[in-house]
C-alpha cells in the first residue's frame, strides 16, 4: 500500500529491459517465474499488471491466477497485446484494413474474459499502433470513427471488466491518435461505460501539467487508474518517480486527494540499467514522501494558496511541504 | 483571394512588432490609418483583422468601417483585447476573482455588439492570460467551470455574431487552459452556437499535426476561420507561411479541400525584421503554391494514397506535387 | 549572501516586466530610484546588475555608483545594451553589415569603461540578436568569424574588467549563434582573457543538464558568473528558482560546490505577476535550501554515489538531501 | 550516385526494423545474404554501412569484401559495436570502470584492422551509450576525461583508418555526453587525425540548424561523412528524407556544396512499417531533388540573398528552388 492506495507494478519491470539497439535486454529475470519472485520481494507490492499473450494465455489462464495469489499477489490490470507484434504495425482498432480491426476487437474482447476469469476489474487499451508516421498517410477522419467503433464493441462486451483508455503522444507511431486527456475524453464521449488510465509520463511527455489532466478527467468521471514513472518530456523514458518532476508529483498527490482518487498506483517504468526490485522500492518510497508531504502542509493551506493564485506563496509551500 | 478564400490579414502585421526585449519595435508604421495604408498595397488581401480598443474604440467606432472600405477592406475579425493591459494578467473569464470575471464578459460582448454593427461576422475570444505560470496556482476544476460560464454568458449575447474560441498551448501564461483543439472542443460541448478558430501555428506549437486538428474541428462542425503562420514547434514565432512545414502545410491544404472548408486565410504573423507588406505577399504567394500542389496530384489520387496508409507512395506525392 | 556567496539580482526585476502582448508591463516600479528602494528590501541581497543605456549612461555615472551604495549594494555586472533597441535587429557583434558590428564593439567597449570606473569586474556580452530566424538567413561561416573578431575586438579593451559572453538558444532570434556552453568555449578558443556566464534557465532551455554545463566550463577555466531562475525547457520563461528544476537546482548547487564556485550568484527573473521582492526572496530561500540540502548529505557521500553511478541509490540520496 | 556523391545506406536498413515494444521487428530481411541481396536492389547505391559483431566478425572476415563487392557495393563504414549488448549499458569509452572502457578500446581498434582489411577508410565511433540517466549518475568531468583518453588511444592505432565521432543529444541514454556538433569538436580539439560524422537527424533532434552544424564542421576540417534521415526534432524517428524538413534539407545541400563536400551521402533510416527498398528509393529520390533545386536557383545567387539578411527574399528563393 502506498498512503491507503493499492500498490501496482507491470510485471515487466522485474524483467529484462530492451531498447531498439540492445534488443535482449540489458538483464533481469527471463522466465515468468523469476520474474513473479522478484516482484513478490517488493515490499508493500499489491498487485501486478499483466500482458495478453506475454504473461497470460490460454495455456495457462488456469494457473496465472495462482501464481499470483500463492505470492500474495493480486492481477490489478491485463492489458491486450495490440503492440508487439508485427501484425499491428499499422494499427489495431484503428487499423486501415477491416480485418486487423476486427482483430483488435476480438483480442481486447478475449482479454476482457481472461480479465473477468481472474477477477481483474480492467484491461488496458492503450492504441500504440494507431496513429501514423507521416503526413498522408491517416484518413484522420475515418480513423476516428473506427477507433470509437471498436472502443463501443468492447465496452459492452464483459460487463465485469470496465475498458480503460491509454493515452499517449507518440511512440511506437510518431503521432498517436489518442494523444491527450482532452481527446480520450472526447473519444469516449457518448461511448459507455469506460474510463481512462492516466499515465503519469505519458501525460509530461504530451506536454500537459498531470495535475490539470488528473482534475479533468476526475471532473468527467473517468479517472479510473494511474500509472507512475517519470521523464524528461520529450520522450517516455518510463524512469523511476522521483527522477524528475518532484513539484508535478507534489501536485499530482495534492489532487489526487483533492478528487477523491482511491483506486491502484502502479509503477510502469522501465528501470534498463537498474535492478527492478530497488527501483520500484524507490518509487514507492517517493511516492509516501509526497503523500508526506502534502499532508505536512495540509489540504486546506494549499487549497487557500491555489484560491489566491499566488506563486510566491504557492513555492513557499511547496518548499515547506517538502520538507527543506 | 487565395485559391477562392477570402484572404486576410492581423492589422499590426503592418505596424512595429515588439518583443519583451525591443518594446518599442523593430519598425513600421506607427498609426493606424499608416497601418492601413499599407495593408491596402498587398495585392489580393481582401480583409483584416482588427483589436478591440487598440483599433476599434467608442470613439472611432463610426468611422473605422469606412477607414477600410474606403481601401477595399472587410473587417474578417474582431478581437476583443482580453490580453494587452495588466489588469487581465491573471486571466479574463476564467480569473479567479469574480469581477475581473465579469469584466472578461463585457469586454467580449462589447465587442461583439460592435462587429455586429460594422458587419464583421466574428468575434476571437483568445483566452491567453487564462491559465497559470506554477503548479499550485490554479484551481483547474473551477478554472473550467468558470470559462465555459464566461463563454455561455457570451455566445448568445448578439446572435449576429459567431463567437469563435481561440486555442494555444502557452504564451502569455506557461499554460493556458485552453491548449489544443481536442480541449477547445470539450469546452464548447453543450455550450450553443459557436466555433473555433484555429491558428496555424499555436496547433504545430500544441504537438499537433494542423491536418488532423483541422480534420477533428470540421468533424465536429466547429472550423470556421483559420490564422496561418508558421514557427519551429517549441514557440509561437509567427513567423511567414512556408518558412518550415511545407509538407505539413500541403496536407492542411488537402484537408482544408476535403472538408470542404470556404472560410478567411487570415494571417497572423509577427514580422519582427521584414517589411508587413513583402512577408504579407510572401505568405500569400506560398499558400497559392500550396493549393496548386494539392491541384497538381489532385484530391482523389491524394485520397487513394492515404487510403493505402502507404508512407513511401505518400512521399512520392508529396514531391511530386511540389513539382521537384 | 546564499551560503558564502554573494548575492544579486538584476535590476529590471524590481520594475515592471513586459511581455510581447503586455507592452507597458504587469506592474512594478518605473523610475530607478523606485527599483533600487524595492531592491534594498531584499534581505541578504548584496548587489545588482545594471544595463548600459537603462540604468547607467552618460549623464548618470557619476551619480549612479553612490544610488546604489548607499543602499549597501554593489554593481556585481553591467552588460551593453545589444538588443532593446531597434538598430541591433539584425545582430551586433556579427550583424551582417560592418558599421553595426564596429558600433556593437563601441558600445561593449564603452559599457566597460563605465564598469571600470564604477569598480564592476565584469560586462556580460548577451550577442542575443546575433542570429537568424530562417533557413538561408545567415552565412554561418562568416557570422562565427566576426563573432570572434567583435570579441577579440573588446577582450583587450581594457584590462580592468573580463568579458563575459552569455549563450543562449534562442529568443529574440529563434536561432542564436552561441547557444550553448559547447559553443562558447569554442567561440573563446585562442581569444584571450575571457570567460562565461552561465544562464541555468538558458542551459536548461538549450537542452543541457545544468550540472554538466558547470562542470565543462569549470574544467576549461571559464566558469565566471552565473544567472538563477527557471522555466519549463521549451522557452525562456525566467521564473523563480524552485519553479520547476528541484533535482536539477540540488545537482548545480553539487558541482558548484565540486568545482569551488565562489563567484555571484545573481537572480536573472521576470516576476510578471509577482512582487519583485517576494519572488526575489522565494530565490534565495531556495538556494539556501539548496545548499542545506547537499550539505545535509555531504559531498563525499555524493561524490560515492557518482562514482557507483548507480541511479536508485541517486534517487535515494536526492530524496534524503531534500529532507523527505 | 547522388549528384555526383557516393550513395550508401545502413544495411539494416533491409533488415526488420524492431522497436522497444515491438521486438522482433516490423519485417524485412533476416540474413546477411537476403539484406545484401536487397541492397543490391536500390538503383544507384554504391555502398553499405556495416556493425561490426553483426556484419563483420572474425568468422567472415575473410569473406565479407567479396559479398558486398560480388553485388557491386563497397563498403563506405564500419561501426564499433558499443551500444547492442548490455555489457555497454553503462557507457563504452566513458564508462565508470576502467576495464570496460579498456573493452572499448580493444573494440573500436579491432574494428579498425577489420576496415583496414577491407579497405575501408573510415570507423564510425557513436558512444551512445555513454551518458546518464539520472542526475547523480556521472561524474562529467572524469567522464570527458575518459571519452578523450578513449578516443586519443584509438585515433593513431592504424593510420590507414580515420576515426570519425558521431553525436547524438538522447538515446540510449536520456543524455549522452557528445551530444552536439560544438561538444565533438570541443572533444576533438587536440587529440589528432579524427574527425566527425555528421547524422543529420541527430543534428535536427538536438535543436541544430543542420547547416549551421555543417558549416561549423567544415571551418574546423571536421566534416568528413553525413548520415542522412529526418525526424520530428524531439526524438531520433530515422524516418526517410523528405518527410519533415525540406527547407532544413535544401539548406544543407546548399552548404555541403558551399564547403564543398564531396564524400558519401549515406542513408540511416529505420523503415520500421515500410519497405527498404522503397524507402532507400524515395531517399535518394529526395536528396536529388534537393541538388537539382539548387541548382535551379544557383549558388550565386543564394549566396548573395544570404549576404542581404533578408528572409522575404531567401523565402521567395526556397519557392523557386522547389519549383512551386
Amino acid at each position: 500500500m502506498i498512503a491507503g492506495h493499492p500498490f501496482g507494478a507491470c510485471l515487466p519491470t522485474f524483467g529484462s529491459c530492451a531498447d531498439r539497439y540492445c534488443l535482449s535486454g540489458y538483464g533481469g529475470a527471463s522466465t515468468m517465474d523469476a520474474m513473479l519472485d522478484l516482484a513478490a520481494t517488493v515490499e508493500g507490492l499489491d498487485g501486478l499488471e499483466l500482458v495478453g499473450n506475454w504473461h497470460v494465455n490460454d495455456e495457462n489462464i488456469r494457473q496465472v491466477g495462482g501464481m499470483l495469489s500463492d505470492r500474495g499477489l493480486k492481477i490489478c490490470m491485463l492489458v491486450p497485446d495490440l503492440w508487439t507484434q508485427a501484425k499491428w504495425g499499422r494499427g489495431s482498432l484503428a487499423a486501415p484494413d477491416a480485418p486487423t480491426r476486427q482483430a483488435g476487437i476480438d483480442e481486447v474482447r478475449k482479454v476482457m474474459d481472461w480479465a473477468a476469469e481472474l477477477g481483474c476489474p480492467f484491461v488496458d487499451v492503450w492504441p500504440g499502433q494507431d496513429g501514423f508516421d507521416y503526413c498522408f498517410q491517416a484518413d484522420y477522419i475515418e480513423a476516428w470513427k473506427w477507433m470509437r467503433e471498436g472502443l463501443a464493441a468492447c465496452i459492452d462486451h464483459n460487463k465485469q471488466v470496465r475498458v480503460l483508455v491509454e493515452y499517449k503522444l507518440r511512440e511506437p507511431r510518431t503521432h498517436c491518435f489518442v494523444n491527450s486527456a482532452a481527446k480520450v475524453l472526447l473519444l469516449l464521449d457518448g461511448l459507455g461505460d469506460a474510463g481512462v488510465l492516466l499515465d503519469v509520463g505519458h501525460s509530461l511527455a504530451a506536454g500537459e501539467n498531470v495535475a490539470e489532466a488528473v482534475a479533468l478527467l476526475a471532473d468527467h468521471g473517468k479517472l479510473d487508474y494511474l500509472h507512475l514513472n517519470d521523464n524528461y518530456r520529450s520522450w517516455d523514458d518510463d524512469m523511476m518517480v522521483g527522477a524528475v518532476h518532484l513539484v508535478e508529483y507534489l501536485e499530482l498527490v495534492y489532487w489526487l486527494r483533492r478528487v477523491g482518487y482511491g483506486g491502484w498506483l502502479t509503477l510502469d517504468v522501465f528501470p534498463y540499467r537498474e535492478d527492478g526490485v530497488r527501483a520500484s522500492t524507490q518509487c514507492r518510497e517517493w511516492m509516501e514522501a509526497f503523500f508526506r508531504a502534502v499532508e505536512r502542509v495540509g489540504m486546506d493551506e494549499f487549497a487557500a494558496a491555489i484560491e489566491r493564485a499566488d506563486a510566491t506563496e504557492a513555492t513557499a509551500l511547496v518548499r515547506r511541504a517538502l520538507n527543506m
